[in-house]
């Protein structure tokens, strides 16, 4: 067998702007777009204050919606671990988590300190999106299901492959950087309710970027370490599939499939929810009996948490999310607030929700039905796994330069929030990364 | 069950300097001037000198062997990785790997930071190696036979459980920390030969003086982490002994049998280097036309390398360093050069060599037979598992002493290595580890 390691990193360096469709090249942009604004909200959360408390200092780099600056590297784990804590930012089907989070803060930082362009940040970070996708089409489903967290265990390798296209590391180097970050992933969902869930996404930022730092500088790790006898693959999963890793670069653009999110909880509440919001439209104010779900078994132990007393357990909650959906006709970010977690007649109408895992349910697709208390059934199924096809990119953008002005304008006001979606949608003309991560400083300039 | 975390978490908290044996204080000091040796021994090694490059700066904190300094927890992370790399620090047989490199410099570097005195450091250290070797009695042995390398995947616990200690913090705050370190824990066996065998030590100190840091800042960490349902445990190893772990303090002291290296190579060959270096004094210069070694399982993928170019590699292969005893009557550091690794006369004794592993047979005992070319057959078997009785411990300090002034004298000079030297030996009596630090700094003071 080719070496798989050898082969990603090959394709790696093999990422170039000019061969980029526009395609993906916009929705690259959105990711960022999206990232910044879910990152610049969640500066005042406790995980991220304890974090940038504790690591920054030493060095001149933003950290995104702080005053604050850090080396490059804990920039990249901060940021990393910010840009998580709403669980609010990107997913993708296929790779099986959160695309954007362990990859740009990564590459943001780097690109920031050495003064790279917009095209440059763009190309790394599709070369790490694509890379990070690849690895998990060998190790999934069984990766998730043993119990490791995609987005941090997997992800370090988008971070490592990210940082090393936008070093320029040759594909020897490259493989030495993804063989470093093969023996530093980690990341478990048993983490998932408490500060863990996003810290091990900043540590997989932070590994990767270190990982092709020292690659740089000569590193030798394990260059078959994805592969190896005792490699991270057949450590960390149960079944392996290394040749569907093995595909021409754009045999798929995996960029093109992430999809967003437009609720503040766990992605995989959306599909009831979005159900839910239809529903209740249909039914206005009728009171419930009851509310059944059928849902995937990859739900159970991710949001099928049934005592809620904390936002975070909210959040990974379908009897509390169901419950929101309904009553309040939204699952924004303030309705995760303590006081609307706490509140009584929302946890009974939780405590009305069932939920019943379905052998071969797809987790996006829920199946919903609501009881009416005059013995009436609704129901309805919506489907989250589909990206919007190439011509609804422009509406995709509006909605999501809506999404980030709702939680960046609060911080750093409409006029700097406006001039981030300007600059992001601009990316590919700006010849220097620094002045956007300048502009998500919030007191910058000001 | 009760749970794991917490009672690993309440029992590291109860280590006191006065209620420890003599002999656990004695043999953690000899941890703590071995460790220092090999460590200041490293400091030119490419993989410090990379990692300190790209992490030093913008803290006070000493790197051991440099005059160069860092934040605390870079220096947790240099410095484990420094203590590593020659592979030439200290092993023990229940924790299945080298028990003080995660620990000491995650804590050295906080008790520097925060002037904890001696007491405080070697009650953090015992308090460490104790909670790491109960953790591997969890997971052992599937968790190293899978491919994890236990230094770092389960040092990480020790280097949390050690700083949580240095920092005083309850059981609750204690096991949170254990609980974020449950889910940093990383390191492969497929590291080994690599730069990557020392950076995931390196990572496991530093990851655990982080999870401490942050718990001591109210962090929430997942506080079953270690037992729970795809938690740590289950996803590292194929069977777990909980109750192994949860036996009171001192039941029994793990920290007694600590076992030294007085052979630069993995402790895996050491069985078979001390067999070949008593039959030489017998043989002579006695040509040989082969050498059998009968090993054990464990050693297959450790110690097996067979085609050796670089010292990494030698250090690393039976054949070779059983070539190295024989012909040379040596296995230090200087015996594993580039220009005597290459040299054609113990390559073609090496390839001399065979393995056989034995089902049964133990890690520390290796069955050696040389044969001659007159058809004579030699065969020893030295037993390397067992820690030195209390009555020889002045003995074994003589002996860590006079290693560790040939691998220090060359870099600090004589009287600088014997005032480290001395004020390990006065541990207890220092009030400020920084003065301990500082001697550490090849050019402090001179």
């Amino acid at each position: 067998m080719e070496s798989v390691t050898a082969f990603l990193a090959q394709s790696a360096t093999q990422y170039e702007f000019d061969s980029l469709p526009p395609h993906v090249i916009r929705v690259a942009q959105s990711c960022i777009l999206d990232w910044l604004g879910v990152t610049i909200a969640a500066a005042d959360e406790s995980v991220v204050v304890a974090v940038r408390d504790t690591l920054s200092g030493g060095g001149d780099c933003t950290l995104v919606g702080s005053d604050r600056a850090a080396t490059p590297l804990a920039a990249a784990r901060i940021n990393g671990t910010a840009g998580h804590v709403l669980d609010y930012d990107d997913v993708h089907a296929e790779f099986g988590g959160h695309p954007t989070v362990p990859i740009l803060p990564a590459i943001l930082a780097l690109a920031e300190s050495d003064g790279s362009s917009g095209r440059e940040l763009i190309t790394a970070f599709v070369a790490g999106l694509e890379t990070e996708s690849r690895i998990n089409a060998i190790v999934a489903p069984s990766h998730y299901a043993m119990g490791f967290h995609t987005t941090a265990s997997v992800g370090v390798f988008g971070a490592a492959a990210a940082a090393a296209r936008l070093m320029s590391l040759d594909p020897d180097q490259t493989a030495h950087a993804l063989g470093l970050a093969s023996i530093s992933a980690s990341g478990l969902k048993s983490g998932f309710g408490t500060w863990g869930k996003s810290l091990q996404v900043g540590h997989a930022a932070h590994e990767g970027a270190l990982a092709a730092t020292l690659a740089g500088k000569g590193a030798v790790g394990p260059a078959d370490g994805i592969e190896c006898d005792q490699g991270f693959a057949r450590t960390h999963s149960t079944e392996q599939d290394f040749a569907a890793a093995m595909q021409p670069v754009g045999k798929p653009w995996h960029t093109k499939d992430v999809l967003f999110k437009y609720h503040a909880s766990c992605y995989g509440t959306h599909s009831s929810i979005e159900s839910l919001l239809r529903l209740r439209e249909h039914a206005g104010a009728a009171e419930v009996s009851g509310i059944d779900l059928a849902i995937s078994p990859r739900h159970v132990g991710m949001c099928t948490q049934v005592d809620v007393s904390t936002p975070l357990q909210a959040k990974f909650s379908l009897a509390f999310t169901s419950a929101l959906a309904w009553a309040r006709g939204s699952a924004a970010r303030e309705d995760f607030a303590p006081a609307v977690v706490s509140d009584g007649a929302l946890q009974t109408l939780a405590g009305k929700v069932t939920t019943t895992a379905e052998d071969n349910r797809d987790f996006h697709l829920t199946d919903v039905r609501v009881h009416l208390a005059d013995g009436t059934t609704l129901r309805e199924e919506v489907d989250m796994s589909l990206a919007v096809p190439e011509g609804q990119l422009d509406a995709q953008w509006d909605k999501l330069a809506a999404k980030f002005h709702s939680l960046v304008d609060p911080i750093c006001g409409i006029e700097r929030a406006g001039q981030i979606v300007d600059t992001v949608a601009k990316l590919a003309d700006l010849d220097n990364v620094a002045k956007l991560t300048a502009l998500t400083r919030p007191n910058f300039g000001g």
